[in-house]
């Protein structure tokens, strides 16, 4: 990064703060349907802001759902590569908002942190991006290499929609490669590369066990009870351990290398700090079989993201309730598909439905295939000498346990391998409450990504 | 019934029933603070009710919580006997919403039947007792009674204000007996009078596994899930059958005496149709052993009313949730207590509590105590006369599975027995959506209660 860079970021510091506080303002929430109107202001926001750093050909492009904002910067000749970066405008809805110290929509900078819904998924990482792009342009006239850039809306809803339009635009989306800007750091201070995601697949349940609410002191003692028979189905699912018990559920599933195990072992990483930073009394899982990296990395999971029925709300309703629903995911590793897998976790399901209830299957999302990427791949390189230029010292390689669908759906659709480069912090908090962004990721992040863009013209074609 | 009171019924029927139309519309919700001021303007009808019908001193006395509506007609001397008239004037909240035909406080009448969230709990079978009252001083200028009438605001809420108010104002309450408007009949056109009460226990527990919601992605495979905690806990306290796995839970309950099965073998009651009716696959419990009129009546039970945690919102939102609730109450019979009970309750889930989560109770409700009556007790006679004038045949004798706490607390603090004399039905669908008042027995119920009021002088001192 030359002087002229470091100047031009230095000026312009408050401005680009000022410009990522607005778009975190703007609640883009694509699972509630009350947050359209917002949706189509973010979109709006994203367009306008491309323009304004110098991409060109801006436009907002239909998908069938929320609009997919894309522009394009090729100005580096035929013989330069052409890179996709990809991020998302769209975030997690903010509740519980009681555990929220500062309202998610009102960005609050406190202690080195941003704090606001999306500051780290995908908002922030994002913009890191869009100011190292504004720099190069503004300071060097152009880039080195080509960009298509693809911000989504759907990214925490479904990946359908983006799925189609990749098989659709093809042609617009010729490129060498994709970056993504939806991912972390192995830690604070360390810089990394990620080298494989974990898929995803998801369902909804419904229980019903009778056709209205009942009252207990009546009917207690007969009336099978929609929420006693949920909690027996759900909890055949997984063992005391954390270990799922759905048949076939780990088949296929292969043990890393004796090589990369060695690697990890390497890794800053501790176990007793882990628990402790996520406040939990112990860590759970195939532990004694399968080390905590592991389990997060290379090993299937099944968790609960929702249970309800009856009455929530203060005091006592002594209702036998009628219907109860629950929704959960399984993270997926090579070797495992998500359709085949929710197969095997319906007919769970259905085999263990108590027989007082009527099991329905809401909704099923095979949402993500597991991919890996290999350290050997010439823009996993440029990354590897982008971070060693802006963090003193070379990045680790790691394994990331989430699931991000665009790096699946592309090497599906448009035949190009993914990398991975995004500046959260696992302590970010994403989907959670107070999420944040540190201001170093936000430094640390543009500096290396202009290092990046100069260097991957060499790298991508090599 | 003279002439005279079916011409005043008759000519009023209209006016009756818009008085009542009236005091369903009031959301008198006592588990919702929000509903806080509908409870105070729901007092103040009650109480110009009771003044325009000829009840005098009408008060609104304090409890510490919703004030009780109480007034006197002690005209009938000191050798009549003096009878304490229960009800109550709040409701059950009447979500979920969704499932009411029309909104739950605005009574629709459709098919003979009043529809609204209190028509038969229990704002119908008090009203009934009121037009009883009126007909009785418009007509005969008094009772041959003398009668105390409360009317409280927390029957859905909690008994420690009444009981305290009870113990406080034993002079006040001075009485010979309480007659409870809050019950039923034991089906549509067979005049009967339980004569049991199950009691009942109630909690609300909280687990949590983490200090904030988690990734599930990330930490998938190593943080523990409090909702995956939380349904294998609840799936210790009740096996297949429904049969309560909590130890000692059915210590002391005794079998009913031969006699009295046989007395239930003659009721009117079919397992199929009561199945049927709750639109249930199959009734549960502990078959083979018991049969379903004593698992309802005289066998103690165990039920989740509300469990939630994590993200119930429409899609999908990866979190491991860091905490999870439920509330249950159990209902008990003869022989049980209900802080024993919460003891041994929470023992048990302490003891089952999964090694990875903490548990808090976070409040117990020791809500009632079983408490059962005699078939010879003169005023269970003049309800049986009563009955019988009005319907034309003898009513049945039967046990009531649900709880009313003012009963245990009036023989506890005054020394008096309870009289349950209700006129809601099986089918009303108490606590849930649609509940509903047949017109039918709004006006069986008021010719019993004539008849019934008419009598008692003779029998109450027997």
């Amino acid at each position: 990064m030359s002087a002229a860079h470091e100047a031009y970021l230095a000026e312009r510091y408050d401005r680009h703060l000022g410009e990522l506080v607005e778009y975190l303002r703007i609640p883009s929430i694509s699972t509630l349907p009350q947050h359209a109107a917002d949706i189509g202001r973010c979109a709006d926001w994203v367009a306008a802001h491309l323009e304004s750093i110098g991409i060109r050909d801006v436009e907002q492009l239909e998908t069938g759902g929320n609009p997919i904002v894309f522009g394009e910067l090729l100005e580096a000749g035929p013989a330069a590569p052409t890179l996709l970066v990809y991020g998302h405008y769209d975030v997690q809805p903010a509740d519980p908002l009681e555990l929220w110290r500062t309202p998610p929509f009102e960005p609050t900078i406190r202690d080195g942190q941003i704090y606001a819904r999306g500051a780290t998924d995908n908002k922030g990482p994002l913009f890191v991006y869009l100011k190292a792009l504004e720099t190069l342009i503004a300071v060097d006239g152009g880039l080195a290499c080509n960009v298509k850039v693809l911000i989504e809306g759907e990214e925490e809803l479904r990946a359908d929609n983006l799925d189609t339009f990749m098989e659709n635009e093809r042609e617009r989306l010729r490129c060498d490669a994709l970056v993504i800007s939806d991912s972390a750091q192995y830690a604070k201070g360390v810089p990394s590369i990620p080298l494989s995601l974990r898929g995803m697949a998801a369902l909804q349940l419904r229980l019903e066990t009778a056709s209205t609410d009942l009252h207990s002191g009546m009917y207690g003692g007969v009336a099978p009870n929609a929420l006693d028979a949920l909690v027996r189905l759900l909890a055949t699912l997984r063992d005391e351990r954390g270990v799922v018990a759905v048949e076939g559920f780990y088949d296929g599933v292969e043990p890393p290398a004796a090589e990369e195990v060695r690697r990890w072992e390497e890794l800053p990483f501790d176990p007793e700090e882990l628990r402790e930073q996520i406040g939990a009394k112990l860590l759970i899982g195939e532990d004694g079989e399968h080390g905590p990296l592991e389990r997060m990395w290379k090993r299937p999971t099944l968790d609960l993201h929702g249970v309800w029925g009856g009455f929530s709300g203060e005091g006592i309703k002594t209702v036998i309730p009628r219907e109860a629903h629950a929704k959960l995911s399984c993270r997926l590793v090579p070797h495992q598909e998500p359709q085949p897998l929710l197969d095997r976790l319906v007919e769970h399901l259905e085999r263990h439905c108590p027989a007082e209830a009527s099991l329905t299957i809401e909704w099923t999302l095979p949402g993500a295939t597991p991919i890996e990427m290999s350290r050997d791949d010439p823009l996993v390189r440029a990354a590897e000498a982008a971070l060693a230029a802006t963090y003193g010292r070379p990045p680790l390689f790691f394994r990331s346990g989430w699931s991000v669908p665009v790096a699946e759906i592309a090497k599906r659709r448009l035949g190009v391998d993914p990398l991975l480069l995004g500046f959260g912090l696992p302590e970010d908090g994403a989907h959670a409450p107070n999420e944040q962004f540190a201001l170093e990721s936000f430094e640390l992040g543009t500096r290396t990504m202009i290092e990046f863009f100069s260097r991957c013209a060499d790298s991508a074609h090599a």
